[in-house]
């Protein structure tokens, strides 16, 4: 593959190139890696970013008519969107090109539009890579705003939000006690709370949740990347397309500010650094699941669950037989 | 430090041998560790198991007055129980021999019991292996009982789960929305519920809460090593000292159910396995925190940060000079 020739036609905007590009982050292969590693060096100096928001939300919240919503708000206002489901269960059955593209029948149509499928994967590690990785790739393809949606369950959102410049929690309108099912770890990430559904029956009690988050918000720590009055919870409503366009003028004035102070910058090099650590220590733990590496583990393991060796002194061995490996 | 000499005397149930051990192994130090591994490779040899019993329950839910309740009880029996503490967090203020022993009076005093108070750390890992060691330490010492207590702040809990043979939840009466603050994380690993402060104008709430977890615990799948009504709830009061004989005989009919099914010996060689192949792993990582590497980590994350590197490419060359150091 000429990584070169892909690399120019991605960076001139080029649709199949985008999907083939990002078909080869995906990849496990090794020559797929190394090829990708020179796409994503070569991609680096175009110096484009969009505006990532991370997504997310637990199932029934409407995140698919809310993406659908508000990526069609965002294209008639001229504004390039791209698409990224971060989905670390293999098993889902809306993972499929057809899945994606019929969640969002609108959006998969609209030509400034570009809904990627999301790959099934069963290894979170791999999957923050290629996510970040595809990410990336739109940024270079001059996407304004890329949105990454995850399934929500409980560790992809971390990954999510260690890719997203601003993190959006979407919930539904619930009685005040079922407050508590939002993990405050989740909460924590959350730069903006959007209570979905705040139409027609829905619309009162979707007031008192919002107001609920809203206190909840309140009792955080500030955090040194919020302005005043961030984070914050809003109403919307995807299915009557409500309250999308504020929701963008909160999200933009965010990304301006931090922007302006310095904290966009930061935030980048903070997660290009945590990316960088965490594929070291994920590549190291590979190591132990190969070859002979693989069968030393196993031997030694056959000795402890015997009661021959302590779990520590076969780990002294094998970490010495790394060594000398 | 004579390492036979301190290994007999353990064995011979020596107190001051068993906390000179105890804190061996919980020493960081590199020579500590070299003679912790020999003590305990020289120990593994007695073949002697205590009952694990770990514990798991929120702050308020009164776990101090049950472990001194049912701890006095199983001495009353004439059984050798220790206490020993899981605290991930080095805060914690109740974390020295004052603290512990103070929280537990009578049993402090009891000559059958034991309480190692909890050695303060940050690092959940060493924790790990640090807590692990000191139990198998109480086993050679001949202790019948073990008990180990968890802070219960998430990760703890399944450190926990993993040195255990039983795993406790204790819970306080509660209302009915608020069964679901209990993590279905946590409720999978428990063995058995047990409902606290069931005794004077909470009774009545303690008898709802405790039919509430049941049938939660009903609706979980059926484990293996599990008879015919476990995981099962129970209610106790620690203060007025009931149910703990009834808790105690459900609990050692759980255990020799498992001992006599064959369970309980393929529980313990997979723990051993589990914490082999977490040490290697821990080892490993920790490796990158040390000397030429973490230097090497620290001038590439400048790279990555600034936008030089990307961060695959980046880890590639990391992984590259600790393939040829």
């Amino acid at each position: 593959m000429d990584i070169t020739k892909l690399a120019d036609q991605i960076r001139a905007g080029d649709r199949r190139a985008l999907a083939r590009g990002i078909t080869l982050v995906e990849s496990g292969r090794d020559d797929h890696r190394a090829q990708a590693a020179e796409l994503l060096q070569a991609l680096s100096a175009t110096g484009r970013q969009a505006l990532r928001i991370g997504l997310s939300g637990t199932p029934g919240v409407g995140k698919s008519t809310f993406i659908e919503s508000f990526g069609m708000m965002l294209t008639e206002r001229g504004l390039k969107v791209a698409v990224l489901a971060v989905d670390p269960s293999s098993a889902r059955t809306g993972g499929s090109i057809l899945g994606d593209k019929t969640r969002m029948p609108r959006l998969a149509r609209a030509p400034l539009a570009y809904i990627r499928p999301s790959p099934s994967q069963t290894h979170l590690g791999g999957i923050a890579r290629r996510s970040r990785e595809a990410v990336a790739l739109c940024e270079a393809a001059g996407f304004d705003v890329v949105l990454i949606e995850t399934v929500g369950v409980g560790q992809s959102e971390t990954v999510v939000a260690e890719i997203s410049d601003l993190f959006l929690l979407l919930l539904a309108p619930a009685g005040g006690d079922e407050l508590q099912g939002v993990k405050r770890g989740i909460m924590e990430m959350a730069d903006m709370i959007l209570v979905n559904k705040a139409d027609g029956d829905l619309k009162a009690t979707a007031t008192r949740t919002c107001a609920d988050y809203a206190g909840a918000l309140r009792l955080l720590r500030k955090r040194p990347q919020d302005p005043e009055g961030f984070p914050k919870a809003m109403m919307v409503s995807a299915l009557a397309e409500e309250g999308l366009a504020k929701a963008w003028e909160e999200m933009s004035a965010l990304a301006d500010w931090r922007r302006a102070e310095g904290h966009h910058d930061r935030a980048r090099a903070a997660q290009a650094r945590y990316w960088f650590a965490e594929e070291v220590r994920q590549a190291l733990l590979a190591e132990l699941e190969r070859g002979a590496a693989k069968a030393q583990m196993e031997r030694l393991a056959g000795k402890v669950a015997s009661g021959a060796l302590t779990p520590s002194l076969a780990a002294a061995q094998m970490l010495e037989s790394l060594r000398k490996g």
